[in-house]
């Protein structure tokens, strides 16, 4: 094992064990490294890859022995992960869009199951803004990929909403590798605007089943437009 | 941007370009260090990361000047750091349960659509060593485990997989929590056995919705013995 592994190991045995939790303190980078007996640089790398795992962060202007802080931002960490590997394009587009057809239509589902606990404010919201019709593409789809990742949370399934937010980097730059293919982009924007307004009227009636129908309709429907381009 | 950001987001971009691909290799610590203008430490805190994210890999016995190959391994990343979120505690069992429940009751229903074509040898050979009566509890849910990867992944999809494989120790953590609950283990144990050659068989036959409700049941039925205990 590499040193910078040891250090590494030694943190998740403590998250494991319990002790270290959410919100508390790593020690010091100078007493990690005396007490494992590495060298400083090697806690300084374990530490980088815990924070690019969303496990800890290093407070803005803290010292070098003020330790980091234990986080949990797990949906942080998978996206981080698969934006790289998609940048190696070893994901292929068919598999993000089956999987996040998966996904979402499970969790409209789910949530209309508790229509009336729902919380729908932010998703009105991003409905409302994507009714402006000076709104660029590029807009347009980040506030489209806001909007569906909200959708999948209303299930409240961690992990789930986990994967959307991972997956919301990829589904952006699919789509936007779409949007030139288009024909007529304003047309098929205002298709997407119905389409989302009848999927939250079916969340907000308790229609799940439908819900669930529609999600994937909406998803299938915009990827078949472009999906025979490429073959 | 601190420095390691630096140089993590010049290999994204290379990535991106399609300047560096898959078993392509870096330029060296030295040479990468001098091209930005940062320190030898911040390129090597950058590739610890883009290790533990399984974007590159060191040879073994490389000197410092080798470079790293561009790798690609989306599951033992994302594996990696959702295994540290479940020892932080903050992933709940019952969306590990219900997640995997949505991704395999999916999976083995897309699987069967192409029976015909499907290599089951690999999974005949994990069904068979699950009958050895002499494994241990823990040895015994190791195979469980492998089996239900193996047939997340006849789908074909690389993000399924790339999940259930991320979730590989997160499951078999919760069983094994679950087993010294359960009165007679050996009997949980042959009912197991039984539930997944009928889901073999179902998916042999390309019986999709069969196989899919199976799953689904096998998944729950072992959760339910134990979850009320759990509160």
């Amino acid at each position: 094992m590499r040193t910078h592994e040891v250090v590494l190991q030694r943190i998740e045995q403590d998250l494991a064990d319990g002790k270290l939790t959410v919100g508390g303190r790593l020690p010091a980078e100078r007493a990690l490294a005396e007490e494992l007996g590495v060298g400083r640089s090697s806690v300084r790398e374990a530490m980088r890859v815990l924070e690019a795992m969303g496990i800890v962060r290093t407070a803005v202007g803290s010292g070098p022995d003020s330790g980091a802080i234990v986080a949990a931002n797990p949906a942080a960490s998978i996206g981080v992960a698969l934006r790289l590997h998609m940048a190696t394009r070893t994901l292929p587009i068919r598999d993000v869009v089956q999987t996040r057809t998966l996904l979402e239509s499970w969790a409209v589902e789910e949530a209309a199951g508790r229509a009336r606990e729902l919380d729908l404010h932010a998703i009105d919201a991003l409905l409302d803004a994507m009714d402006e019709h000076t709104l660029s593409p590029e807009a347009f789809h980040r506030l489209d990929a806001d909007l569906h990742v909200a959708m999948a949370g209303l299930a409240g399934n961690v992990l789930v909403e986990a994967m959307m937010v991972s997956l919301r980097d990829s589904i952006h730059g699919y789509v936007m590798q779409a949007v030139p293919l288009l024909d007529d982009w304003s047309e098929v924007a205002q298709n997407l605007r119905c389409e989302h307004r009848a999927i939250v009227t079916a969340l907000r009636r308790g229609h799940g089943a439908k819900a669930s129908t529609l999600v994937r309709e909406h998803i299938e429907g915009f990827y078949g437009r472009f999906a025979p381009v490429r073959g």
